[in-house]
């Protein structure tokens, strides 16, 4: 469940439209979607996310290969698959079979990739990507990989630092569309921010993930116990403090994270002066359950 | 076997005389000895490697703690272990099932790291460090992981790069040997060193041991054919190439990372004074049997 929404997250960060995105346009010879024998993407779906006033919005989605969002978009259904509903910390600590395997690394998401790259080439009917040449196949499966490792809050602040440096720091060089490494940064960002968007979301969706996730950390303070451990901070379900996980989830990773993503100018949303009025946001939203994130902003005026 | 050898290597580099090398004194309260509750080396330990006049000479192991040390050979016993005879490179593009559990990144040395210690958690009676505290442990099993993953020749030039900016480069620092990274930078070269030195040992051993990594080398060869890949460069035994494989490792691989250790004043030698006549080391060679390594020159003046 968490896989599918984090796989809606990265469709939406990459088909939207984003006020002030400047699109590369599809016709130009050095286009990274003329880069790859995949292809640009098909005329139908250029049609569709052109819907917007392309002087004004731009689709992220446009700026990459079909093969880098497809990528993309597989990470995010494979990156916590298998879960074992611990964290890395604990696999560590308790000396745990994934830890040892993986010695002590993102044990994780090293397990995640590399049992979904299992699953994945199993069986030929389970690779739709079998009729890529080598080299395509190759690039796909080095993405995926790199993306699903980039979801290790370990690698948080280095990643962010990493995209601030490029994008947003006084001397930041911006993004250079054309340059591999560049476009790889950016769906990083994107996959960790679909990744812990939670609080981005409708309140009552946002309280829906606040449960899930402690009653998993309720499930590990158990298991400490039993094991004679320290129960970790959090995972004690006899004294639960969900306002306070939140508070110092929000500040420390998630609040930089959007920050960092809206400040660049990559999230969609609309215009200021095309906001719907107080009056007639009431209204909509007395009609409508649609979600919050197609109402989140990331105008840069 | 080539344990053993990689074990002698880091043993004689940490144990043998160097010429200029500065040990810090041992009753420094500021030792790095004094930091670690395993405490000092034992004074038997200090006086055997005293021989030389330590006005002149240093012992490198002196600047250690014995937890760091003991990794350091640990490591070295550890760092092949269950070698499949295949190189990464082979794993990796025949999607080699050791490769999709490591998602491609150092597939044999997270491999090495991991089987080795499997077997070493898995009694009591191996682990032969169980009376070390926990956070004593935890850092040796660290520090033990670090070193076989930096056994990795894809990470070859940035570890020498690093060392040579700490050490060699006109604006290098210098180490700092109460820094525990600046430490372990060192002992990552040591067992680097220890890895690859074939070639610094006399030539008869060096034969020896080109001769097993061709052998290794053709049966993946033999294996690529079976499979109908094409036979990797030097691994097609109806075409030796010997010499031209050594000349490419020696001066890309073994070379600088010799220099660059000798140019920082940590190789194991005699001052140039001290050094026999060719008349005294014929006499000498005719009668022993002694190896190159204990006649190896790190004299930096």
């Amino acid at each position: 469940m968490h896989a599918a929404d984090v796989l809606h997250g990265v469709y939406y960060l990459t088909s939207q439209p984003i006020p002030g995105f400047a699109q590369i346009p599809i016709d130009s010879d050095e286009s990274p979607l003329q880069k790859t024998s995949v292809g640009p993407l098909p005329q139908s779906y250029m049609r569709h996310i052109s819907v917007c006033d392309s002087s004004q919005y731009g689709i992220m989605g446009a700026n990459f290969p079909a093969l880098e969002l497809m990528a993309l978009y597989t990470a995010s259904a494979m990156h916590d698959y298998d879960h074992p509903g611990r964290t890395n910390a604990f696999l560590v600590s308790t000396f745990a079979a994934e830890a040892i395997l993986y010695n002590d690394r993102s044990v994780l998401e090293n397990h995640h990739a590399a049992t979904a790259w299992s699953l994945f080439l199993s069986r030929p009917e389970y690779n739709w990507l079998r009729c890529l040449d080598k080299a395509e196949f190759k690039r796909f499966r080095f993405l995926v990989i790199e993306l699903i490792l980039a979801t290790d809050l370990k690698r948080h602040f280095e990643i962010l630092a990493e995209f601030n440096a490029k994008m947003n720091d006084d001397e930041a060089s911006g993004i250079d569309w054309f340059a591999e490494t560049d476009r790889l940064l950016v769906i990083e960002m994107c996959i960790k921010l679909a990744d812990i968007n939670g609080p981005c979301k409708e309140h009552n969706i946002h309280i829906q993930w606040t449960h899930r996730i402690a009653e998993e950390f309720y499930e590990q303070g158990d298991e400490e116990e039993r094991l004679g451990l320290p129960i970790s901070p959090f995972m004690n379900r006899r004294n639960p403090q969900l306002a306070k996980l939140q508070e110092s989830f929000i500040n420390h990773l998630v609040a930089p994270l959007c920050n960092a993503y809206g400040e660049a100018g990559l999230l969609p949303g609309v215009w200021e002066y095309e906001l719907p009025t107080n009056a007639e946001r009431k209204d909509r939203s007395d009609q409508s359950t649609q979600s919050a994130e197609s109402k989140s902003l990331g105008n840069k005026s």
